[in-house]
């Protein structure tokens, strides 16, 4: 039996550890070509989009922290979704914004990808 | 194609207008044998217990608010994986609380089931 939420935490670790760090292209890795990102209003298809969406994104500093994560088996095929949420500092900013990210990951040749990934911000 | 917002959008109107009701128990109708549902700390697998925790939540008056919701198909199959964030008042509460859910919802016969639930409510 999978340890669903282990591979999930070990998958957002690294993830939010990159995110966070000076060279976000590593992310990149995780994504497929037919692979589906959401972040906040913007949608992104495929490797390419998704690659140059976070590359791009207007923060010099990330630092995210995970409040809960939690982990199912979505199916028989060994895939797990993932919710999170957090809290966010962008650009040393004093006040956390709160977060929550879903991820659907997928095993593949002994590791896994990541199918779908939302991303919005919580207001208020 | 599938509107997969357009679905996941009718479902939850449905699911929180049910909830918020006075007769929980027609929520069950959406989950299966090997359905899961994480609500807050505490997990639940298969219709009987789920239906069991839903039956006994400890409010008597809820009333959701969707602010997001993002909805990705999650494979070939028709599957959909849904983001949804929001507000949630509880037992008349003046001050609403954020929540978020994930689902996973499953084609099977022209209808949709629930093969993943994932809640969480957003704290400070």
């Amino acid at each position: 039996m999978v340890d669903f939420v282990g591979v999930a935490t070990q998958f957002a670790t690294w993830y939010y550890k990159t995110l966070d760090g000076e060279d976000r292209s590593g992310l990149s890795v995780v994504y497929r070509g037919h692979s589906m990102m959401t972040f906040e209003t913007s949608q992104f298809q495929g490797l390419e989009p998704i690659k140059e969406k976070l590359g791009s994104l207007p923060f010099s500093k990330l630092q995210h922290c995970i409040d809960t994560l939690d982990a199912h088996p979505s199916g028989e095929s060994g895939s797990i979704i993932v919710l999170i949420t957090g809290k966010l500092l962008i650009d040393g900013d004093e006040h956390p914004q709160r977060y929550s990210q879903c991820f659907h990951l997928i095993p593949d040749g002994g590791t896994y990808y990541v199918l779908n990934d939302i991303f919005r911000l919580i207001y208020g």
